[in-house]
């Protein structure tokens, strides 16, 4: 298996990056039910050629540029294989202390490589740390009912007679327009209100718009208790306003969540960290490693600034997970932090990538990574054909032809159906645009270069077309 | 890294199962901070002795009897590999379209396996089917949610008026009090209220006393919604008799949840298949695999009668993860059935067991494991200091020293010190008692008869003292 993996990964380029298949392809591909006797690992790995790989979308082809990056690199499958063998589940200290312990310092370590506020650093005596979460949406859905939970209190502190159900309908969180998906079902799984803000031309909150918004809820007798910004926007990468979105919140006693998903790991790099600023306010804070740190999926980050918020939410102690050092206030019990009840020992994954590649070679992919991105942009703005659509930050760049949304969806179209390359669209401000994301630890710039004279050919023959 | 595994893995036994560190030891041996530049793969590995090993808590050693078996087969490691080489975030048909098929389709064969009613299986007809969770705790929250969202819709079907937070204050759950933690946590989650039903005096939830609290509560004006039954629970293994429960749920409309995490996976056993009966009720049922059918962690197996009532919770569509076949009717977007967006490829460690196994060897070790269970009662049955505290039905054996619940407990605290075994305590009616679970893939009767003299040991000096 190793062998073929290396191989897999070595020579992904040759393979197409979109599957050509239709739904349902598989079933027929295989038997109905499972063998009563064993087979071999050869029969299987015959199987893996003939019936999975043709309808893989291989997202480490250095030609595939859709979504956002998933996290690949050897120091993080070999710590995977580590953290299979082990099989521990650890979900409270005792089930594993290694396990615990680890997952804590490595937080801290990367809080420290992102120059998190201290307040978010665990060390011996903090009352912040951090936690892996499986997902930025799962990340997302804590930091809310963490907020609902203290938000109720805080009401009842004062009304004890008031009813849960009555204050719940009249929390009222907030987001983006431009957020996550996730943001607003985490607002419909906590059963609160999520408005969502609209964003300034360059598709980022400022303070005012929020300010206003809050206001007039609370004129209307509702309650602003959460914000949700995000640093580094799914649709083009945009960053809210945290440096005023933040003192607002601290005004309003609401509690405020960021979410840097994928542009998070670039605020290792000292240029990028000015995009953090603000984050002193945040009650919490999450992003992927996942995404773009090399450590494969999943890894997502969250820090808090007060563990007592998160914990408080949900804590359960039946007798069966209860352990002898669990009162002394040293120890952590992660499944107090997170959804699920059991947590793989997905720290060794993060240590090994800090180690293997160390503060330089991390900060050198993410460059490497913007600088590609960069010289996309540089090809599309020589091409008085097409348009950007937004600043380009960091490694997503947001471009369409000049014209009718229609014209844009051929296009990409015509550029999914030949498969050299794989990428998503977007929408901004009623504009269909096409998200060209450096996902591949891969891609080299003569990749870029390739895609692009792919994209232009197929323009070219696009445009030729008397239809327009 | 495979030379390590295998290393560990084979000669597990000779580490003592339970770590000898008090909290707080790990951070002390490794830096306060990432290196700046790479560091080899040798060095890491030797801290993997020094820093990690001393602190695990060796889940897959056959000297382990704590909580539940987390499954381990090489098999499973392999397919994990494989599965980190591909790296796809499946959250969409078109993100992989192998990874969402074959996981539909081993759903199928499981569901199979366990001989589950037709409307289960989502075949290529069907209006159910099956989608791999990380936990039973987000299955039975994903569940909830689904339950929740279709008797807010009921109510607002002849009540359009009606608040969605006014109903939700008088929807009423209800499950085990013997029942997971989880459970309860869904429903803080939730925001619904969660009622425990008293058990029998063999901890199991029968149809009479449900019946009577959903009355009362129909009663007092509530809404009866939702009940999550265990097969399987988790301090004792006991069985809530459904095909009483599921006709009374069916009569209210309510929504039956089947939680079978542990002994789910005996089920594929012709002998232990009645347990399942009443199964055709449920609208949801889960196990996990990853307990005790030796796919390794993460990967729990929810079924759904109606695939539309868990989608239709939480669908959300953003144009980036729009995709043209979408709309077909043919494609599953897994997204929609879970709390996270991302997911791995974690099918393949199905088909890789299932296939390298057999039927014929999954059953094989189940009903090892149940063997071995059953040599342990009869050890205890035999010692007239002991008593056994539930029926022994599958690998999991309750017992305890006829005395005080003191006396037990400072049993525990020994064996826990002696690091030879590791087991961990429950609770029923109000007795301390000690749970033996079968657990390791590679536990034998030799185990079993030395686990027995080293308890009797530490017993026998126990007793010696005066104070007993």
């Amino acid at each position: 298996m190793v062998d073929y993996v290396a191989d897999y990964l070595e020579n992904l380029e040759q393979r197409p990056v979109y599957p050509d298949v239709e739904p349902g392809y598989l079933r027929s591909l295989i038997p109905t039910e499972a063998p009563v006797d064993p087979e071999t690992y050869e029969d299987i790995m015959k199987d893996v050629e003939r019936v999975i790989m043709p309808g893989v979308t291989h997202w480490h082809s250095p030609y595939f540029y859709a979504y956002f990056p998933a996290a690949s690199s050897y120091p993080a499958m070999l710590a995977d294989m580590l953290c299979g063998a082990i099989g521990c589940i650890g979900f409270s200290w005792a089930a594993s202390p290694a396990c615990t312990e680890l997952e804590t310092v490595m937080l801290d370590w990367l809080g420290k490589m992102l120059q998190l506020p201290e307040c978010f650093i665990a060390g011996t005596q903090g009352h912040g740390g951090g936690v892996i979460q499986s997902t930025a949406s799962e990340a997302t859905l804590m930091s809310l009912l963490a907020a609902r939970c203290k938000a109720v209190r805080q009401v009842q502190a004062s009304n004890p007679t008031k009813l849960e159900a009555e204050i719940l309908s009249k929390l009222v969180a907030y987001t983006s327009e431009q957020a996550h998906s996730s943001v607003e079902r985490a607002g419909l799984i906590g059963g609160v209100t999520m408005r969502k803000i609209p964003t300034d031309d360059s598709y980022a909150v400022t303070g005012d718009t929020f300010k206003k918004m809050v206001e007039k809820d609370k004129a209307a007798g509702l309650i602003p208790f959460y914000l949700c910004a995000t640093l580094g926007t799914t649709p083009s990468c945009a960053f809210d306003h945290i440096t005023e979105l933040g003192p607002i919140c601290k005004d309003e006693h609401m509690w405020m969540h960021i979410d840097a998903a994928y542009a998070g790991s670039a605020f290792i790099c000292p240029e990028f960290r000015p995009l953090l600023n603000g984050v002193e306010f945040a009650d919490s804070f999450n992003f992927n490693p996942h995404k773009w740190l090399l450590v494969n999926f999943d890894c997502s980050a969250l820090w808090v600034k007060k563990r007592s918020d998160i914990i408080g939410a949900f804590k359960m102690e039946p007798l069966y997970l209860k352990h002898e050092n669990q009162e002394s206030g040293l120890v952590t019990d992660y499944r107090h932090w997170q959804i699920p009840l059991g947590r793989r020992f997905r720290s060794l994954k993060m240590w090994f990538v800090f180690r293997m590649y160390g503060l330089n070679g991390l900060q050198a992919h993410i460059r490497k990574q913007v600088s590609l991105a960069k010289e996309f942009e540089s090809l599309v703005r020589a091409d008085k054909r097409f348009e950007i659509c937004a600043e380009v930050i960091m490694g997503l760049v947001c471009f369409r032809l000049k014209g009718s949304n229609e014209l844009n969806q051929t296009l990409l179209k015509r550029i999914s159906k030949s498969r050299e390359i794989h990428l998503v669209p977007c929408q901004l401000s009623d504009h269909f645009v096409l998200r060209f994301a450096i996902c591949s630890r891969t891609t080299e710039s003569h990749h870029i270069q390739q895609a692009w004279r792919h994209i232009t050919q197929l323009t070219f023959e696009l445009l030729q077309e008397p239809a327009h």
